[in-house]
């Protein structure tokens, strides 16, 4: 844990805040804080700033927080066929590591019905895996997760309003064009992006030539077929290097 | 599973092959094949090819092989900090995936010691895995992996030897040189990277020292810090697209 986010309604007017949970221990068994002790301390969707240990007793901590900037909202959009839920389970926490603003987990031809199941796809299930990479990654921005069950109803009416104006790009492996060049060139440039990929075995034609007529630019990796998770930190990775460069 | 790989010693000289284990049940279970049937097929670190599905008998698959290309070497060679076992396990398949030639683990200042402990550093702990990746990225390039307990002794004496000419890069959060910069930049280029991971808390100065001195460039990926193999994941994805369009 590299930054301890806590709750807006956890902190008191004065910016006092009482952990007794899991954070608590953190504080206590890992980090063997100490009064006066300062710790990285988010609010989360809001500050970074700093907690300075009141007091210490028991379980309990208590930090007096001094915060100070808020950081930015992630330039990308992930719109992710739902992958199994193995797979989703080791996904979260990186996505929210790696700086999404939006995660959009959609149906597609090739996605398992059954997948829709899990509780992974709960505020309960995904919110901590989400916390748990922020923390990582010392940012306080929480992605904003949608499910939707009709692709098409998302691609044709919803995205437009969901994402707002951004240069969209599909995994495809018949694809010639690169991330970067996709990302730069192009007339919308809003310094945003909209990432589309795929389920396991692919977007199939129609889903492919729905995104391309919506705008989607298709764009490749190379020739290496990856899981659904490696793939999307590679190509977050590679959307993220070329935004830092535009 | 995208590529069925076979050890080299299963194929007959006529290029049979007989499963019984869990690829004759993936062909059987999953894939349904009757005979006639052909499938993707791999010779671990030698050529792809097809493989038609000439019986099928009780539990066995017989596969009878023609063998075409051999993969290109992965141009990379990854040398990582020892991460905590629960990552490594995740990292495996996805390093074999993603494509590199050669794992050099090492020690570190901020590894713990008992990392070294898991069997995950044997082979028979971590060929499994990497098998996984190859058939999932369609690749017969088994990673060549090596342990090292002292990392000075690698850095100083064996890294010249272990990967040859290559362009050195060490990530490393404080440094401003981007990846696609330093892949292309300099007199070395040999076509090949050596990429440097460090630990979760990152290289002590000695370290970074080190490597610098041994013609390491830093190079960074912006302010987020990742979990290692998110990172591992992100650099490759990186030095990847770097070394394609160099």
């Amino acid at each position: 844990m590299n930054l301890l986010l806590v709750e807006p309604d956890e902190l008191s007017p004065e910016g006092l805040v009482t952990l007794e949970d899991v954070r608590a221990r953190h504080l206590l068994g890992v980090l063997r804080v100490v009064p006066e002790q300062a710790v990285r301390v988010g609010v989360v969707n809001g500050a970074l700033g700093t907690g300075r240990v009141v007091s210490v007793s028991g379980h309990a901590v208590t930090l007096a927080c001094t915060l100070a900037d808020v950081p930015p909202v992630p330039r990308v959009d992930l719109l992710l066929a739902v992958p199994r839920p193995k797979v989703l389970r080791r996904l979260w926490a990186q996505l929210a590591a790696l700086g999404v603003r939006r995660i959009l987990l959609t149906n597609a031809a090739r996605v398992e019905r059954n997948y829709f199941d899990t509780h992974l796809l709960e505020p309960a299930g995904f919110r901590p895996f989400l916390i748990e990479g922020l923390q990582q990654a010392r940012d306080t921005r929480l992605p904003d997760v949608t499910v939707h069950r009709q692709f098409r109803v998302l691609v044709e009416d919803e995205l437009d309003q969901l994402t707002g104006p951004a240069r969209r790009l599909v995994a495809d492996p018949s694809a010639t064009m690169r991330v970067a060049d996709a990302v730069r060139g192009g007339e919308t440039d809003a310094g945003r992006v909209v990432l589309a990929v795929g389920p396991e075995g692919g977007w199939n034609a129609f889903e492919l030539g729905l995104l391309t007529a919506h705008g989607f630019t298709a764009v490749d990796m190379g020739a290496r077929t990856l899981r659904s998770d490696t793939a999307c930190i590679a190509l977050l990775a590679l959307v993220h290097e070329a935004l830092r460069g535009a």
